[in-house]
């Protein structure tokens, strides 16, 4: 397996401009009554787009369909905007900074918020079942994806836990639980979907799941890292604000030190898992692995 | 067509069985962190399950499948069910008081509320794809036309043209098209995926979809009547809500008498409808129509 990959820079422009291109043809400005506004204000021109990237790169390393693997790749990000606007609402975590802008409901006041996010959601599943240029197959099995992975027993559940977490201290064993679901959920789909827009056989799959698994918790590791490491302009949010609000994360209950290097063998349990695959080009899902754990913000 | 149904109460009583035993099958208590509990009270016990009823009678005049039909009846009743609980929060339309009992956050909080909400929405998508029993194709076409009834395009956006007129006076037209999108659609869509649990032919779906667009304008028509009409206890919601909260409705535009005049009318559209589907029972339907315009709460 390679993980050099000179064109990754390249391959991640191209992308990047496929996706923003997507997000904006398909979240309309003229849903009703404002709606379309705070739909797009809360999806387009912001965020790193990693999840979009994932559902590409491993689409790329099966060989997959392009259409199916670009609604894909838009729908979980639409889920993903979806719950930072819900997330970022007073009764959650009252955040009113998002990638350095005021977030959506200090834009657009709490019930378009919540109205733009729940719209959001259901033009995901929308996305994924187009009239004709997706097998109805490939449709509704990544519906099925995309919809475990968003719900109860994904995100939606791993939020659950975390709000029920504040205040108490949780074993390490808990709360990687809470974020295999919160977080891990979504970003492990994200690679799984990409790999349902093609035909890999049950090895690669294996393979793929479990690199998204990893993948997903060391995300985590380094936002609770990059948590206490960076400042709110870097980070393009309220900086400290797990410590702030007694949140466990992995730095309070490892350590610092501890914690990054949690994260770096999760990235080596990432590689191995793509050459364990017997794909022939992982390349840009390795250089993913790295850029999350290498990242900075 | 027959209008006269003598089993219509023995249909409903054995649909409505299968409906609740369906939805505490699904909507399971483990989700974590007491998000279950949460989903289950919003779904469970109560509500008259009109739009899983929906389903269930336009699968019956299609001779559709049942496994299929149950999902769709079920999947579309989580959307409902979603959309009251975010509805009743504080920063919607602040209610306290749903079907008898009080609103999901005050019994659970906001946040719980917010994110219950979102995992039903979540989880109706995965009720419609499950892993075998029903035709991918079938899957695919029932996520397509629950999204589009749940959105921007739906009853999303009409929630958001809702929040934007209050304190507005709309012209007869816009306040179609609000309810059109806030209720019609889901309504509409719940006797369209009916019958796509089938293979109904152009003629007969066009006019079922044209019975589900007159009854859902109906059941709003009727249910602005109610509002003035009868007592919180009654309707097991605060009566008098939107006149209080100077929201234009059907009574306000029209008149009362008016009101349920056209009610009647829409009724009427809603037995032609049926007479032109071409479809030989249609009894259910018919019988869902009167149940609708007649009822009292």
């Amino acid at each position: 397996m390679h993980t050099a990959n000179h064109d990754f820079a390249g391959w991640m422009r191209a992308q990047l401009a496929q996706v923003e291109s997507g997000l904006s043809r398909w979240v309309r400005l003229d849903a009703p009554a404002g709606l379309g506004e705070a739909m797009r204000y809360a999806v387009l021109d912001g965020g790193k787009r990693l999840r979009p990237l994932l559902v590409l790169a491993a689409r790329d390393a099966v060989g997959g369909q392009a259409e199916a693997a670009l609604r894909a790749a838009c729908a979980v990000e639409l889920i993903h905007a979806y719950s930072l606007v819900h997330d970022d609402m007073p009764c959650m975590d009252n955040d009113v900074l998002r990638r350095g802008k005021p977030t959506v409901h200090v834009r657009f006041g709490q019930a378009r918020a919540l109205l733009a996010g729940d719209a959001l959601q259901a033009l995901a599943f929308e996305l994924l079942t187009p009239e004709d240029g997706v097998p109805p197959a490939m449709q509704a099995r990544l519906c099925r994806l995309l919809a475990q992975a968003a719900g109860a027993d994904g995100m939606a559940g791993g939020q659950a836990i975390d709000l029920a977490s504040v205040g108490r201290s949780l074993s390490e064993h808990e709360l990687r639980h809470m974020h295999r679901l919160k977080t891990g959920a979504l970003l492990q789909a994200s690679v799984v979907m990409g790999a349902a827009c093609g035909a890999p056989g049950p090895q690669a799959e294996q393979a793929l799941a479990q690199y998204g698994a990893a993948l997903g918790l060391a995300f985590q590791v380094v936002d609770d890292v990059l948590d206490v490491t960076q400042d709110s302009a870097t980070l393009g949010k309220t900086a400290g604000k797990d410590a702030a609000s007694d949140k466990p994360t992995y730095v309070s209950l490892m350590g610092l030190a501890a914690a990054q290097a949690h994260a770096e063998e999760l990235r080596g349990q990432a590689h191995a898992a793509l050459a364990a695959s017997g794909l022939s080009d992982t390349r840009a899902l390795a250089a993913l692995a790295d850029m999350v754990v290498r990242r900075s913000h």
